[in-house]
């Protein structure tokens, strides 16, 4: 009886994963995104401006899990053309973020394979991302491989 | 007079950073990056193709030296916008290449510190690029700091 309660709750807490909209601006993506850095600060109008500036690379994707209407997850996908391998692909993840009254759901996972499915496929033959020692082991088991080292330039 | 003529050929040699023109993919743009991978390869067709794709984001920078009407040295500035840090921008670096016979001459030093300069006039809050240990201290000598690992999924 107990695993069957489980499994519904499961079920109802699968998340939707898309594209962020405008709306989702003022449904939870803010707060989700505070779990990295107080952002839910950020004015509407505010917000809206970064929404519209980010709108006009067509290349930048932000990725996000919805649960019952609500924004619970999010990561960003930027798709870089090269030169290099042929005119190549590269996708750059940034941002991953949970919010944190729903981490432990692996809705952290489920972005960033709904990432890497859309890396693939619009072309990318590599998906990199930046990450430090504590969340390593989480990138490797869903297939990342540490390739060298990522440097900072504080402008100031 | 020996360090008469240094100092002439220094001047001469001394490159002007800008960012890609169309025109620099038969200048030897393309030779440059076969430093990295080779590039020179691709049709005429093909890289026109690809500057174009790269030239529908406003955000996408290809800087370039050129010495005597021909490219000797490159790397990509990526601007990213963010929610977070109040919709603070972040740069990218991508792609250093400095031709073969163009190295040791502080060529790449050059185009990632044009690319630091416009980055922060942009109004980016930090530069960040990814770099294999053999590369580290060239780019600790700038003024970057170690913060993270570089983690890549290939896509096949």
């Amino acid at each position: 009886m107990s695993t069957i309660k489980n499994q519904e709750r499961l079920e109802m807490n699968e998340p939707i994963i898309r594209e962020l909209e405008e709306d989702d601006l003022t449904k939870g993506f803010l707060n989700t995104l505070d779990s990295l850095r107080k952002t839910s600060n950020l004015s509407n109008g505010k917000a809206i401006e970064i929404y519209k500036k980010i709108r006009t690379n067509p290349e930048h994707h932000i990725i996000v899990a919805e649960i019952e209407g609500m924004i619970v997850g999010t990561t960003t996908l930027l798709i870089e053309p090269k030169f290099i391998h042929d005119g190549g692909l590269v996708g750059h993840i940034e941002d991953v973020a949970v919010d944190k009254k729903f981490q432990g759901q692996k809705i952290g996972e489920k972005v960033i394979k709904y990432s890497l499915e859309f890396a693939k496929n619009q072309g990318c033959y590599k998906t990199i991302l930046d990450c430090t020692d504590n969340v390593k082991k989480f990138y490797e088991k869903i297939g990342f491989k540490n390739m060298g080292n990522e440097l900072r330039f504080d402008h100031n």
